[in-house]
């Protein structure tokens, strides 16, 4: 039997800004809909300074998302703090179940379960985790006052936490394995002019070493004549991957690179299901805030009319 | 001769969202840009009541734009209030030329100008506007205490003209050609709920009465008994329509209702063209202030790369 109250006409899957400015639209129409999420904000949560959205100058990426989450809520809009593992055919529609084992069933579904940080995949990355090891420079900077630190990557990302590090740690290695940064020419000129920071490039680590917590890495190319340097800590910021379960539960089409293909419309190859934010194809692949806000408002019209025409 | 203060490597035509967010990118990425555009903000700048921004619960049109051109301003982007006029092929770019006959170079150009107000076409239309006819409640609402206004229209800008009229005039008839009301439920629920606003549907204005001003307008079915309502105010929100002059004058596809075609990549059908917001049938044609801005911020991040390439 279903229970009236686990039954909606929209389930929105994940809870960063895609996510959320769907939630705002869906309010708009009306939509009886919930938003099913771990992590509120998802990856613009983590973000220390943010400098390209329109209407703020600079802001931290959790003042940003706070700010979508107050409006989400002022609507009356629920955020179930829950991951959903499976997602089955039931009738006309949906059953979701959650990684707590509840379900709920929805006519229609919106994925924005948004995309995860990109892993070196070295044999021993995973056991230093929380020994020196990190994917958030935003979350971890501060263990590192005045210590030795090194950035993997060459992208924005990797300019924002060598930036933000080189605010509190003693040295910064960025270590990039192209000749040449890419991203916004600002924050390169930035790191280019920071003297607590050192890009190394044409280089990728190949080991990393340590006991108890990392103590060195080891490079592919040596530099100023040695194959190793000396680190308190190393953050790892090269880019990020979908979240491929649900992808491939749903047997939805995607790209080459694992994104799913959507149509203007934010419709995915099943019907029923949309998708917007950083999952997606869309927006021409440029997986930015302003991008994903943008999908969820166009995914959320898309389901409106395909509901009102059910009707 | 072509002079150096002149001459750009983009030049964005328009000042609302879009443009105003493309030339945020445009900096984040260094490029030398320009920002020519009459009215800044655009038909945002106009909206009495915002409710779907992401990050504003609510706020004005007018006070959302500042918000956005003083990012743009921080960046330390000159705005040049002016109007283009004239677009010409010149060596391997862009010649373009203002309403105030001033020339500037560009080796890219992003057409963000907008659109404007729909007319209703009616013969004496014209000569009723500033004396009784608006196409803007929030500019001209004032003007109505406690008088009797008409609002035409059935869509979002219909909507929220006649709430905020319904805040100032004594009654408010928004009236409609078809037979239901449509965009957002919340809005078109305030409309239905509001006890000084009467929506007539089915209906359509044949005539506007009057000497120096507008006294009353004719319907197209009798309303109550009577062919015509006495009004002081008529206010035409009936949507919009994509300024066609520098579309013709570059020869841009466009759709079948004259908004330029673009790619997934803002490009247009001309080389070294690209164009963003209400104008484009991008964005799946959900004309938004978020979807604008999106769109601004996709275009940047290509011609970026373009000129990248070209170097």
């Amino acid at each position: 039997m279903i229970d009236n109250k686990n039954n909606y006409s929209l389930i929105i899957v994940g809870a960063g800004p895609a996510a959320l400015t769907a939630s705002i639209y869906a309010s708009r129409y009306n939509l009886d809909h919930l938003i099913i999420g771990e992590a509120i904000g998802g990856l613009a949560f983590e973000a220390h300074k943010i400098c390209n959205f329109p209407t703020e100058i600079e802001i931290k990426g959790a003042q940003l998302v706070e700010k979508i989450q107050k409006h989400v809520e002022s609507l009356g809009n629920p955020i179930v703090a829950d991951r959903v593992v499976g997602i089955d055919h039931e009738n006309d529609g949906f059953k979701l179940t959650t990684q707590s084992n509840k379900k709920f069933f929805s006519k229609t579904i919106l994925l924005a379960p948004g995309t995860r940080h990109r892993k070196l995949n070295l044999p021993n990355e995973k056991q230093f985790i929380g020994k020196g090891l990190s994917y958030c420079a935003t979350c971890d900077a501060m263990f590192y006052r005045d210590k030795i630190v090194a950035v993997i990557g060459g992208s924005d990302s990797a300019h924002t936490a060598s930036l933000y590090l080189a605010e509190i740690a003693k040295k910064v290695y960025q270590i990039y394995r192209k000749d040449r940064l890419r991203g916004e020419t600002l924050w390169i000129n930035q790191v280019e002019n920071n003297n607590k920071i050192e890009v190394i490039y044409n280089t990728e680590i190949s080991e990393i070493e340590g006991k108890d917590k990392i103590k060195s890495i080891k490079l592919t190319n040596p530099y100023k004549g040695e194959d190793k340097i000396k680190i308190d800590g190393l953050f790892i910021e090269i880019g990020t991957v979908p979240q491929k379960a649900l992808i491939e539960e749903l047997s939805l089409e995607t790209n080459e690179a694992g994104y799913i293909k959507i149509g203007i419309d934010q419709k995915t190859s099943k019907k029923g299901v949309w998708a917007a934010g950083d999952i997606t194809n869309g927006a021409n692949n440029f997986r930015q805030i302003i991008t994903a806000c943008s999908e969820g408002a166009i995914a959320s019209e898309n389901i409106f009319k395909f509901l009102q025409e059910k009707k």
